[in-house]
C-alpha cells in the first residue's frame, strides 16, 4: 500500500494525497461512510459508487464478529465479496464499540471481556484475536486494538490506559506480522494514538505510535464529548509529531465544520456516523447550512432537496416530498436523506482537496465554516 | 383512454390487452405495485423503472388525503409530479381503508364518517368528496367510492351494502362528469362490483356496474378472508357478465398462484400489498416457491438471491448476505427483498402475457401453480 503526498498547503497544515490499495486508489482528504455491519444503512452498494462517489467505506469489527461472524465471512471470501462492494474497506478494531456498546466489560492486561449487546453472550477481545478477526474480515486497512477513553477522563486513568494501549499495540504488530492476508491482497495495520485531552500523554502516544505506523496512523479518543477546541488542540499537537509522509486518520469526526478544521490541521482521513444517523432523523447537511426536513416550513416547498447536490436524487426530489416521507415515516425518506448527506460529505472533502491543490484551501475553508453550522 | 384486447386465450378465459393512458401504455395482464402514501415502500422511483419494470403503480386516496393532503398535492401539480413518478397511477377510493383502518366509522346514506388512524381527527367521505379528492390527486385511473364488506358477511347486510354502493356509484359518476381533470390529462373512473360471496348479489352487481364502466371495471370485496375457491367462483361468475372489451381489475389479489388463476378467469389488472409487505418480513417469492430468508439454512448459502431474477440486485447479492441483513435488522434487507418480490410479480404477469399471446398460457399456468406455493 502506498501513500503519495501530492501537495502541502502553505497557509495551513492541509495536505492532498493519494493512498493506493488493492481495491482502488483513495484521494485524500477523504471521508469514509460507515457501513457498520456490512451495509451503509439504507444505501445500495451501487449507489455508493453512482450517487455518493465513495472511495472507501468503513466496517465495524465488533459488529461483524457478532454477525455474521468470521466463519461466514471466511466462507464468503471476505467482507468485500460478502457484501458486494468492490472498493477499499477499513475496519476499526472494535475497541470503541466494546467500550461504548457492549455490556459488563472488564479490561485486563490480556484484553477486554464483554457481553454482546445483542444476546448477552460473553466474549474476550485480545490484541491477537482482534488481528485474527480482521484478517478474516479482510479489510484493506485494519486497526490496532486500543482502549478508547471517555471524556472527561482522570489523568491517571488516561495515562494507564494509554500505556496499556501501547503494550496492546506491540502485541497487535507481532500477531499481524506472524499472519498472512487470507484473500491474496495486502492489508495495512494502522496504530492509534490515545492520551485523552492531556498534552503530555498525546505527545508521548504520538511519539510511540509513530514508530509503528508503516502505512498510516490513526488518532483515537477524540470526538467523544470534549469541546471542539480541545479536539482541535490535540489534533494539531499530534499532527505536529506524526511523520508527514503517512496519512493521518482522525477517528469518529465529525460535523462538516469539524472536518474542514481538522483538514486544516493536517488530517487526511475521516469517518463518522453523523451523516448517516442524522439522515435517518431527517437532518440534512448542505453547503448553506443544516435543514431539519421535518419542519413545517418545507411542507409546500417544491424546490429541489439541494439544487447544487452532486447526487441525482437530491436534485430530482423536492423538499416537500422528502418532508412528506419523513412525516409519514416512510423508508424512502431515510434512503434519500442518507444519499444526500453522504454525497454532501464526499463533495466537501473532494472540494477541500481541489482547493488544497489550487492553494485556495484556507480562504475557502474560512468562508465555508461560517455557513455550515447555520440552521436553514 | 383506450383498451385494446389483443388476444383471447382459447383454453381459458385469459386475455392479453393494452390499456393506453396519458402517462404511458399498460400491457395486460398487469400487476400494480402499491405505493400507499406516494412511495412504493423502500423503493426509489427510478428503480420502479430500471429494476422492477413497473408499468403502473397504485396510490391510496385515504392515506394521501390525510398526508400530505389535497392542498399540497394540488400545489405540487398532482401526485405524479409530487412523487416524481412519470408513469400511470391508479388510486383506490379509500373505501377499503375507511372500513379496515380508520376508527369509529359510521355509514349513512350520505357517506362514511370516520376518525383518522393517525390523529383521531374526524372526516366524512361522500361519493362526491372522494371524486374531488381523486381529481386533486390526479391519478390516471380513479375508483368509485364503495363499501367493502368483510368476510363472512350476513346476506341481508351484503345486499343492503351492495345497494348503497350502487347508489353511491351513480353519485360518483354524476360528480365525475360535472368536474374536469385538474392537470390537463384524462382520468378514467372505474366502478366496483360488490356482493360479498353471494352469487345472486354478484350477478346483480356485475349487471348494474357494467352500465357505468366506460373504460374499465373493478371487482372488490374479494381476498378479504374467504377461501380461494370462493374468490375464484365469484371472479368467474362476474367475468362472465362483464363486457369483454373492457379491462377487469381484481382488487387486492393476491398470491402469485391467485394471480395466475384469476388471469385464467379473465382478470386483467391486479394490486396487492403481499409482495411488498412480505418482503419487509423477509419472505421472498420465486418461480420455484417461497423463501423465508431469515431461516438458518441460508446462513452460508452464497448462491444468488435468485439466479433467474429479472432484476439486477437479486442476481448480484447472495442469500447469505440478504439473510444477514434481515438478522441484523438492516434497512437494505427490506430494500433488496422488495425489489425482488416486485420484480418477480412483474415477471409473472409479463410471462403470463407472453404465454397468452403464444397460446400456451393454460399449460404453463398449470405447471407454475404447482410450484409457486412450495416452501423452499
Amino acid at each position: 500500500m502506498k501513500f503519495t503526498l501530492e501537495k502541502q498547503d502553505t497557509h495551513s497544515s492541509a495536505r492532498a494525497g493519494l493512498l493506493e490499495t488493492a481495491h482502488g486508489s483513495i484521494p485524500t482528504p477523504i471521508f469514509m461512510p460507515v457501513g457498520t455491519v456490512g451495509t451503509v444503512k439504507a444505501v445500495h452498494q451501487h449507489e455508493l459508487i453512482s450517487e455518493i462517489e465513495a472511495k472507501i467505506i468503513l466496517g465495524n469489527t465488533y459488529h461483524l464478529y457478532l454477525r455474521p461472524g468470521t466463519q461466514t465471512l471466511e466462507k464468503a471470501g471476505g467482507l468485500h465479496r460478502f457484501m458486494g462492494w468492490p472498493g477499499p474497506i477499513l475496519t476499526d478494531s472494535g475497541g470503541f464499540q466494546v467500550f461504548s456498546l457492549a455490556h459488563r466489560r472488564k479490561i485486563t492486561e490480556e484484553g477486554a471481556m464483554f457481553a454482546s449487546h445483542i444476546d448477552g453472550s460473553k466474549h474476550l477481545f485480545t490484541p491477537e484475536k482482534v488481528m485474527d478477526i480482521q484478517r478474516s474480515i479482510g479489510a484493506d486497512i485494519i486497526m490496532a486494538f486500543d482502549e478508547c477513553t471517555p471524556y472527561p477522563c482522570d489523568y491517571n486513568y488516561a495515562k494507564k490506559s494509554m500505556e496499556l494501549t501501547h503494550r496492546w499495540l506491540a502485541r497487535c504488530y507481532t500477531r499481524f506480522k506472524e499472519t498472512e492476508p487470507k484473500y491474496g491482497y495486502e492489508q495495512a495495520l494502522f496504530p492509534i494514538v490515545q492520551g485523552s485531552t492531556y498534552k503530555d500523554l498525546r505527545v508521548k502516544s504520538a511519539e510511540t505510535v509513530a514508530q509503528f505506523g508503516d502505512v498510516g496512523i490513526a488518532i483515537g479518543g477524540l470526538s467523544v464529548g470534549e469541546p471542539a477546541e480541545e479536539m482541535y488542540e490535540m489534533t494539531e499537537l499530534v499532527c505536529g509529531i506524526l511523520p508527514k509522509d503517512k496519512p493521518r486518520y482522525l477517528m469518529g469526526v465529525g460535523t462538516p465544520a469539524n472536518i474542514l478544521e481538522a483538514i486544516a490541521l493536517g488530517i487526511d482521513m475521516f469517518d463518522c456516523v453523523m451523516p448517516t444517523r442524522n439522515a435517518r432523523h431527517g437532518l440534512l447537511f448542505t453547503k448553506e447550512g443544516k435543514i431539519n426536513i421535518k419542519n413545517l416550513k418545507w411542507k409546500d416547498d417544491f424546490s429541489p432537496i439541494d439544487a447544487e447536490a452532486t447526487n441525482h436524487s437530491s436534485r430530482f426530489h423536492t423538499k416537500a416530498y422528502l418532508r412528506h416521507l419523513f412525516v409519514a415515516n416512510e423508508i424512502l425518506g431515510m434512503q434519500l436523506a442518507t444519499l444526500h448527506n453522504l454525497s454532501f460529505y464526499l463533495w466537501l472533502v473532494t472540494e477541500a482537496r481541489q482547493h488544497i491543490l489550487k492553494g485556495t484551501f484556507n480562504v475557502w475553508k474560512t468562508e465555508m465554516v461560517t455557513k455550515l453550522d447555520r440552521r436553514l
